[in-house]
């Protein structure tokens, strides 16, 4: 039946596994395929037409997988690439942007909305734009910050390094009066509690959460919900496999590296 | 006639351009096809495979611009795949590391040697295998410093935040009481103020500078110097070409961004 089938999920590396851990948390029952580009990884400074290549080649391989849905867990990829995959595909698409924008809006009440990401998802105006069509009152600050990923691959998420880079990208964001924070990247997360610290009484949406709450909704509203009662299985495919990927998966995904495989795959 | 032919140099990405930058100081009438593959940068994290399939790629690329030899500007490259590229192409093939292992063991009196590398170069163990053999007394200590290519390629090239991140990549190489660092990584010099300050007293070696001055006895033995002598030409190819990397490139070449074209590439 249509709605037992796997949902897809993809990002140009493991940092995509966050909004896994949120899908898990709020949808426990459905079964996720997760396809991590990690031979290419990052997307983040590539150009559109390149991050538009790639992203095809992964959805094509979550086809392959028989998935109801694809949910692309990649703020580049969402940002540049998401109308070319639903010309192609005829399966939902969803992206992370589109939620972040809407729960910013919610939670935002001075109108005055910062974004933080990568250069390639600043460089689009994805955020700003999706913002203004819920908000048109609204006013946006972006800042590409392309030391987090790396800080957050390295592990190094608190300590007077981390603070030090965050309070660097934000200056200008604060400077600015914003009341509401976007982090616009699947790795972000993992630094909350930097940002909790050096964004003090500005309130932080995730768009790995914002994705999940918008999935469930979507899936209920299309009657794609796994209606079974035991817990979905989650199969985690990549692209390239060096050996520290497993500890960095198990640390975005929230649970120890031998609850889960990782298979290689070629695209 | 065959010495009047281009050198052929690559790396993953525009770090190679340190490369070049002393190749043109100390070989000004050579010409040099330079080729980073900018769509797939970078090479560090990856697995040896995958490394090889690209270097093989970028290989055949600067053969097709009918280069007298090749010169691999890429550490993670010059770890894992020599072997494969001379048993491919019979062009003389030179890589960074060999170089640069030579170049420490001149400079090394205590015989006790650091190597900051990607983790891709410093997991090959090429740098304490390259350095043993030439001084078999010698004791290396690696590290790998995953954050310094991005530190470098933001641009944050001094200052309170980079000291402290190269600091912390140093503590374990400095305990260990070396008298000389290698930067095993073509990003590396351009924060060698950086690391003047914090590595006080120890002997740095520069592999880009150590690779050039190789490649120049290497020409001469083989009688392929450029004899003519007016200046030798540059030009710059990349699989991909973001706005912001003629400044990037710029930085690591160190010349005015108008002084060099890029051109886009496919492999």
């Amino acid at each position: 039946m249509k709605h037992d089938k796997p949902l897809g999920v993809f990002d140009s590396g493991l940092g995509g596994l966050t909004v896994v851990s949120q899908i898990k948390h709020h949808l426990p029952n459905e079964h996720v395929r997760y396809l991590g580009d990690t031979a290419r990884v990052p997307y983040g400074a590539r150009t559109p037409a390149t991050v538009i290549k790639y992203a095809q080649a992964c959805a094509r391989r979550l086809m392959q997988e028989d998935v109801k849905m694809i949910v692309v867990a990649c703020n580049t990829v969402s940002a540049v690439a998401l109308d070319h995959l639903r010309e192609e595909f005829d399966v939902p698409i969803l992206g992370v942007i589109e939620p972040g924008a809407e729960a910013a809006v919610k939670v935002s009440s001075s109108h005055v909305i910062g974004v933080l990401a990568t250069l390639g998802t600043v460089l689009s105006d994805a955020y700003p734009s999706a913002i203004s069509k819920k908000d048109p009152r609204a006013q946006v600050f972006q800042k590409a910050a392309p030391m987090l990923v790396p800080l957050v691959e390295e592990g190094w998420t608190e300590g007077p390094i981390p603070e030090a880079i965050v309070r660097t990208y934000l200056k200008d964001i604060l400077d600015a009066q914003v009341d509401t924070l976007v982090l616009g990247c699947t790795h972000y997360p993992l630094l909350s509690s930097v940002f909790d610290q050096e964004a003090k009484g500005i309130r932080i949406v995730d768009s790995a959460k914002a994705t999940a709450i918008q999935l469930q909704r979507l899936l209920g509203d299309r009657e794609l919900l796994r209606t079974w009662d035991d817990k979905g299985t989650l199969k985690v495919m990549v692209t390239d496999h060096p050996a520290r990927f497993s500890e960095l998966a198990s640390r975005f995904l929230g649970e120890p590296a031998d609850s889960f495989g990782m298979e290689l795959v070629d695209l």
